[in-house]
């Protein structure tokens, strides 16, 4: 029973519904769905698909969200980088408008679904976790930029294609003389309007005296009376026989049953996109649902979302929509408006259910120009380059991945962009991690501490060498290991013992363990004695699991000043026989004080 | 010069040449050669090549690799595993036999010869530790397994094919009416001698009175001796006529001048081959290389290695050979026998230009059931299923690594298996970091010293969080932190300040940053200072390139002791309100007092 309600979050907070919350959830389900009618016919737009195929997408999927997600206050739905990468994926398959690219759109929408549920059922949400910050702000940006280009062509009232911003923009080219220059006011029009509503409609109207909460839902609305004009306007001067593209005849219905396709072939060549679909959509979700749960100091379940965003998009699937998943703007107003439990995402749903019915007869003569428009300048907020210039500054390492994503999004396309944006975050990482931070250390002097040789004033002896490796040991720095070991005893003749310091050392996998036997048994041959010190519990745990420490030559010393103490004094040669005080190499005394002063070890 | 000399060991070694170290160079070298005949040609028929390509390809890559290889003793030819890698390649794009397909071999050589030089010449040789050595293990198992299989053929003197397991043994089933009688008596009796040798004849000869050195060259010398008898039998009855396979004309020749295929089609389809050739190659190359160089106190230099190595496979394909490597059996016996220089590598090829040139006539008929027996013979020595077991012991991840890559390569081939074991090893060191180890930490009461709560008997202040991270902050596990956090958070409604603790932190990646940025505000959100101790220098001097240190809310603390004293006398209670002395939880004191004796933290 507690394992069921655990998948079931609806029947925790359900049970506390009271008629205060009912009000505020049906206040914000109002906003929410205002808002939502004209962003999703614009996004279904983006991803070729009929406009209504947006609307159902937002009802069944909310609903299911509410049962079984765990965020609050998120509002699931067509998304615009999740539209990209789903036109994307079907435009490789089936034509554009035709009856397979539906079916693919549906079986999308199943399949990412389906990816979802089992990785939540295997609590596998770790994996999202490839997909670094910096990353998904390279990716979003550059497809931000990406949907831009690709909406162009309805401001201009052209036919383009291309899923790169080479393609999009070289068929833009090649078509520009046929622009609709009514089209192109229209666009014109209406991209400058919504720009203005965004950045000074709210300002203005709290100056002129309106509530700033007010003002707030007026801006929000401005979309709405961007489509109302428009349509208008298209339908009074009669403006498509002048060639402006309308969305044209939409059918009055409740979102209807469809079913994905099960054909194999279609599925073995939908599968890698829908994957793609389902980590980024969750991703994004996530983030989104983690930023405003934390502002209430409510928390989410990801491995949870995975199985209500999984349910959306199974729901999705079979009822005429494509692959969703929860939204940055609709979340944020939904939080703004008030909204205080899923509830309210159904109440949006009866909204839209509501709109599906009624109201798209009216959008007949909207000018595509206008959804285009507004895609633009939603898409053109989150455009933000400054990513770049502050990993440059951070580290070179993730300016690389970040600099890879961006420039293989926008020249290869979507797919490619985010593929690549992980590969290179995890090379850069193994990299890093294959050739660590080590130090050969010595005793500072009147302490037990030892530091680095390079960096303090420390006393060493002849007759022992002791390394600290700053990293745990794994395969990607194995032989790196191995290969600064046999360098440092190369240049020691008079070496006796070699103290491997493990204080970072988290974890020491097989490669490593093989490292180690192998670095024992060498400085054996060479009569060097082997020890370990400083190493972690749960590492010297799971040494004792193999026979290495049977065949350590040396011993494991719980501190390095207790090897130090068995060590140095060895009865080879008098106590503090060949022990120096060593003044440390290369680095000046104003580096040296600098770095005692920041706890460099 | 410096710079120059560097790519080219020679000049060093080459300085000091003398007479003994000549005298003894020649005797390793003509143990040698006389070892490689029947290996070269038996690789060659593993690879689906014509003989004499195996000794084509030890003649010249040897000459290159003396000049800029760093291994004293490594031997450079065709090995079992390259050659089977070579066959699954080359086998997909033309049919064995054909001129596609020797210039496909060709071809593949010069790709991996190229892709070693650009490795080396940019020096990324640490790629090669990205086939762990657990992942190695199992490969070479599993591809020995893989190889004796493909040769039942040759012993059956049946026609058969397949590039895994399943289709070669269902090929070998639907032939098994075919087997030819006289082949299967030779081919067994081939096999048991050769297996003979290796196991009892060393230890019979030294019984009987040999020397050691002696008794163990004459058991080296044992494939020639089963070459030479079998071809003499078939040749003095006519076996060729009943049906036995034998090697056929062999052209009398020294290497021919080649060239490989530049067709950028072919390319694109050796590519991925090439690329897994050279990095499997090099690994195995290097292995042996660095086991013989400790043996001698002497070092090599991956990257140079991995010059020399490109040089060899660059050789080969201008001189009609295929895709070689430093072989394991070769340059052990090379070193046992005591080559001192490169120049003994040198010497085999001038014995093995003298087979090419006038032995190949003697080896018309050659039966190929024997070359098969050697192959089968080499190869199981290598099989050694033992990794399982010990990695089952030492840790589930390894295991779920090599029982993959065994798995793979057995059913899928030796492309898809190693990839598999590649990919597997980084998703299980993924999944590893991606959860690290973190503990709530308490003071030991009269130390300075801050354990795990769970462990042992401490002091907490019930306002003061403290949560040390065993583990670098990286993309992988940023999230998890923010998780983990958060819900310490949520448990504690009366928690004034959060530390953490970071001595095992040995970098911060950009997303870790932006996961840092993150807590911090959201904590200030909830009026929950954020603090951190004991940072590594390096790590907090990257973190003042970023703004975090001037938005973060607290301080940072150089000792976790440093921090308690600041915080826990906070003014806002009076001094030393609300410290608790905790006893541990969940852990018995049995274990408690054991994890303290192994230095738990």
């Amino acid at each position: 029973m507690t394992r069921f309600r655990k998948y079931v979050p609806l029947l925790d907070w359900g049970r506390s519904y009271s008629r205060d919350v009912l009000a505020d959830d049906l206040v914000a389900a109002i906003v929410v769905t205002i808002m939502l009618i004209p962003q999703s016919l614009a996004y279904a737009l983006l991803a070729g698909l009929p406009p209504q195929m947006g609307i159902y997408a937002s009802i069944v999927p909310i609903i299911l969200y509410a049962v079984f997600g765990t965020s609050r206050v998120l509002a699931v739905g067509p998304v615009a980088v999740v539209s990209l990468l789903t036109a994307a994926a079907i435009g490789k398959i089936a034509e554009p408008g035709s009856d397979q690219f539906i079916t693919a759109a549906l079986t999308l929408a199943f399949l990412s679904g389906g990816f979802l549920l089992l990785l939540g059922l295997f609590r596998l949400g770790f994996l999202a976790n490839f997909l670094s910050h910096p990353v998904i702000a390279g990716f979003i940006s550059a497809s931000g930029i990406l949907i831009a280009a690709s909406q162009l062509k309805h401001i201009l009232g052209i036919e383009a294609t291309g899923h790169n911003l080479l393609e999009t923009g070289a068929s833009i080219v090649a078509h520009i003389g046929e622009t609709n220059a009514v089209t192109l006011v229209i666009g014109v029009t209406a991209t400058a309007f919504l720009f203005w509503v965004r950045k000074g409609l709210k300002f203005l109207l709290v100056r002129i005296g309106l509530a700033p909460r007010i003002a707030d839902f007026a801006a929000k609305a401005g979309p709405v009376a961007a489509v109302g004009t428009s349509t208008l306007v298209v339908w009074m001067f009669g403006l498509a026989d002048r060639g402006v593209a309308t969305v044209g005849p939409v059918p009055q219905s409740l979102p209807p049953l469809t079913l994905p396709s099960f054909s194999p072939a279609l599925w073995a060549e939908l599968a890698a996109a829908a994957f793609l679909i389902s980590v980024v959509g969750f991703v994004e979700s996530v983030s989104v649902a983690q930023t405003l749960a934390a502002k209430r100091r409510q928390r989410i379940d990801p491995d949870q979302e995975l199985i209500g965003l999984g349910a959306a998009n199974i729901g999705a699937a079979f009822t005429g929509g494509y692959p969703v998943t929860g939204g940055f703007a609709r979340s944020v107003v939904n939080f703004d408006a008030g909204a205080r439990t899923p509830a309210a995402g159904a109440y949006t749903a009866v909204g839209l259910a509501i709109a599906a019915l009624f109201l798209t007869p009216l959008i007949h003569f909207l000018p595509k120009a206008v959804l285009g428009a507004t895609i633009i300048v939603a898409v053109l907020s989150l455009v933000d380059f400054s990513i770049l210039a502050k990993a440059w500054r951070y580290s070179k390492a993730d300016f690389a991945a970040v600099a890879t994503t961006i420039v293989t999004t926008l020249g290869f396309g979507v797919e490619l962009g985010v593929t690549a944006g992980v590969i290179i975050s995890i090379l850069v990482y193994l990299y890093r991690t294959s050739k660590p931070h080590t130090a050969v250390v010595g005793r500072v002097p009147g302490t037990e501490h030892y530091r680095n040789v390079l960096r303090h004033h420390v006393i060493t002896d002849q007759r022992v060498l002791t390394l600290r490796v700053d990293e745990s040991l794994y395969f990607a720095n194995a032989r790196y290991l191995e290969d600064r070991i046999y360098d440092l005893v190369a240049q020691r003749p008079d070496l006796q013992h070699v103290v491997l310091m493990c204080p970072a050392v988290n974890a020491i996998d097989m490669s490593a363990l093989e490292s180690l036997e192998a670095i024992n048994e060498r400085l054996g041959d060479l009569d060097v004695i082997f020890h370990l010190s400083e190493i972690k519990g749960p590492v010297l745990d799971r040494l004792q699991r193999s026979h290495f420490l049977d065949q350590l030559t040396g011993r494991v010393f719980l501190s390095q000043h207790q090897a130090m103490q068995a060590l140095a004094h060895d009865p080879v040669g008098p106590p503090g026989a060949g022990v120096t005080v060593q003044a440390p190499k290369k680095l000046g005394d104003t580096r040296n004080s600098l770095a005692q002063q920041r706890n460099y070890r």
